[in-house]
């Protein structure tokens, strides 16, 4: 095993989102705004501190430089001057070009959508400039919100939104949840009835109704729109199971939207075990810093997954240890790459060129200490890498 | 310090359970089956997915290769093809016999029991095939199960309860306490009053008649057998503690019966604050993921030690990482070797081998660097690997 | 970059505590007392175990020899005996000497005053031992202990602790919150009213006079005169936001007066939140096991700092596994060196030297694997071992 048994495969990108090609955040001049994209703070940072000098600033340097023709580490302001030069879609090309993918599951939940004059990429714009093939994952909450806004009444709610979930999901792969950001995993596992459905319905339209929201779709809603409702949201979330398609779910860290300790997957369990009967895979993204336990659940109970992506991107020159307590437990047949890239097209290359090397790093050490075979290596390598999204999402069919 | 500190250190198995060395399970074709045997999950894993692809599984196709006679890391479809050949008994033999165990302390309540005709071995078989001496330990719940099975009165019930337990641990070194899988440790600390005990026995037992489980012992009682109600968990749990033997506690993960969240060791201070004043030391097993709240306990309680097994073996090439943590606070006095392993002898091989090698390798690290002087290593090797045990159990007694 | 970029950096210890310089806990024959001292557990140590034979003993061997004039790693009782010959002042003035502190910012909530007679150093004696500059941390819960004992009444209680609090502060560089301990984050995160605190204040005034608590102030205060008052912790916490200086706050494990669970600084982010528009810095300290979790809050609040004090000078070898974590997702400027040191002087250094040792050789394993460049490291040495505390706490104005 000279190499590292990740350096030429092409990866799936299990879980990610639409890039920004428009020009703010871009410039030399704008580092703060770019720094703020970079990371999950969205405020600016305190006087004296800057967000990119973090592990995370520190991968953009190491691995979005070299695209750019600057080498590896070079200064932050070098890196967006040269950003400036070449202009965002020329970067965009460049890093997604860079990143090695061969699918793009894009969850196109938040972001702008392709099209001309959009300063946005999603599925379409995303996979041409990657050289992949990009299929859509249908956030679950974007079609409620949606149908909120087309004027439903509350007692046809129940059977529309099944409706608008189909059609949505006519080409998709997967769909997503994300109940931890609008809850936290503290809900009563069960689908709620009928009639639970059409009285939460009839709350939540006054609701917004009172709060003068307008019923036609604009495409940043205001944070009130938000269904925030934990019978809708659980009516959502059985629909995506019932929908058969595999869910992902938003679990651990993200930004402040999120009471962390309420999105810890192990609380999870009762949901999982009563989703367990209709066979749905369940797929736990992003995990961190309850990787241990997501491990766990993907050990115990077979329609559970893991999914590495946004912690892998994050932890810069730490993601080799946290990938090695990902698999403490989790079977490697279980696990799965993502990026989880939002926005900045620095986040696709850093979350893949980050996992190439210390995945195949942590494989490596694994076999020079005699714990895998340099088979298992590549057998392991391809499985995370690529093999088990094939699989779980069906995406070659 | 040529050696790994460890290399020949006759280790005590300081928590253990019977092992199957009947036929089921055990042949090549049966290759599903032993894959879930091996694990914590119990049910098949889908389609396109195997348990043993993970590091428990290299773990088992690394060191319990060689015994069989085939090379360290032999697929696991040969391994299963020459554990075939050689029969359940013989396997069972030769990897007991090279784990290398000076004493089992074993926990009789899970598994069949020794015997003419039986196909497990318990502490008088596991003990011969190891050429080690084996005591016992004794489950709590299995005795107030076994009392149920008598037909005794409610009111009858406490004082039957103390008698039962003082006979059953008339040989053992310890008693067991499954109150984590039970219930989990969100319980009331007290001591129940004689008059809570009764009005929980009569509930309990009435409730067991409605449901028509039968009196008479039976080897495999049905799930809805067990002993759930808080006041008789509670009240085991303080016979136990005034029984005077120290008291093992399931901490941490295992398999699906359990809540994660509610058995993390760290719940357990108001019980550790009521038990101090007794003196009974209380052991945390397994404790994962939460090992690190373990060893703060076994740091500012006298009384509570922290086992390593289950963890260890389950692992495989991440158990000195996941020792290492269990090391931060926990003095080197509190801390135990296990294997916890159970049904298959894999688990005694994999359990005594990977922490062997994993734990002489991190004490040859922190001599290396300079953490730990030569003659240090040498003592937490024995300290962990047995002389704690022999002191906490009196096992030399 | 030859040597450990920390190698002679001057740190700035963040917070710490005064030490004890009389002759009890400092001779060979006290041993067990000066275990007692070292660790966190209060309790002597059952028959067979040693607390210093644990990460946190190797390490005051290892570094704390060799200013005895001790080779490193010589045996715990060679080190008392040397100890004693020395006597209790010469040893705390090499100690602190060695350390190569250049800022002390002492909490003086905890340990004796300086002084003609003192068997303590405080801020000055700490300082002068150092050759460092003493600055004073106040503890929110002193004052307010300090001012039930001057006798106020409940109706003046708000504008008595506000003026108490003025005046204790007048020379502070941060005030310290304990509401960890003495009640965990389960809080209100509000402000609460005046009536509410006049209301608080008379029961908690009452209460004291019922068990007879002296209102004459004593240097030792029983455990029963602590303020554990909800309204009142939160009412004096507020306070200390108000008052402008950087608040921190005690978090994760410490000695067994706190229920670990519910010091989850995780379970800050509502009080977080609600200080978010005061703009008062808020310092995370010691956080382990939980320093995942604290890095996130970091991340994400601009003014959220992390303070690795305690947890780095308690875990000795893993030190620097557990910076990493730190690491993972705070921004570097973020991040504060401390030692936390009470009582033993042996601790300032084993703070300092562990800190340096394990923080300087992470910089440099990041910058072996490309990770950092090397001028990243310098920096990041500076930022976390003195700049971010200088600028945060103002302490060169």
């Amino acid at each position: 095993m000279a190499d590292l048994p990740l350096a030429d495969l092409p990866l799936v990108d299990a879980h990610c989102h639409p890039v920004f090609v428009g020009s703010a955040g871009v410039s030399g001049q704008e580092r703060a705004e770019f720094e703020r994209m970079l990371g999950e703070a969205d405020r600016p940072a305190p006087v004296g501190v800057s967000y990119a000098d973090s592990l995370l600033g520190a991968a953009v340097r190491r691995w979005c430089t070299p695209p750019l023709g600057l080498p590896a580490g070079a200064p932050l302001d070098t890196f967006l001057d040269r950003r400036a030069e070449l202009g965002p879609v020329e970067v965009a090309r460049r890093l997604l070009g860079a990143a090695g993918l061969s699918y793009l599951l894009v969850d196109t939940g938040i972001g702008g959508t392709d099209g001309a004059g959009s300063d946005w990429w999603s599925v379409r714009g995303l996979a041409s400039a990657a050289g992949a093939v990009g299929r859509e994952v249908v956030r679950l909450e974007s079609v409620v919100e949606g149908l909120a806004e087309s004027g439903v009444a509350a007692t046809d709610f129940a059977d529309a939104y099944v409706d608008a979930l189909a059609t949505a999901t006519r080409n998709a792969v997967a769909v997503k949840s994300i109940l931890g950001y609008r809850h936290g995993f503290d809900v009563d596992p069960r689908r709620p009835s009928r009639a639970e459905v059409t009285a939460a319905a009839r709350d939540w339209l006054l609701s917004r109704r009172d709060l003068g929201i307008p019923q036609s779709g604009t495409e940043s809603r205001p944070a009130a729109a938000r269904l925030r409702h934990e019978v809708l949201l659980r009516f959502v979330l059985w629909c995506g199971v019932d929908r058969g398609l595999p869910v992902q779910l938003h679990t651990g860290f993200g930004d402040r939207d999120l009471r962390l300790p309420s999105v810890n997957p192990a609380l999870l369990q009762p949901l999982i075990e009563a989703v367990e009967p209709v066979g749905t895979p369940l797929v736990l993204l992003h995990c961190y810093p309850y990787q241990r336990e997501a491990g766990w659940l993907a050990a115990v109970y077979p329609h559970v997954y893991v999914d590495v992506g946004l912690t892998v991107g994050q932890v810069g020159a730490r993601a080799g240890a946290v990938l090695a307590e990902f698999c403490e437990l989790a079977p490697f047949g279980k696990l799965m790459f993502s990026t989880d890239a939002y926005r900045l097209p620095e986040r696709y290359l850093v979350g893949a060129a980050q996992f190439r090397h210390s995945f195949g790093r942590l494989l490596r050490d694994w076999w020079r200490d005699g714990d895998l075979t340099a088979r298992d290596t590549e057998r392991v390598a391809a499985m995370v890498g690529a093999d088990n999204a094939r699989r779980l999402y069906a995406i070659d069919g």
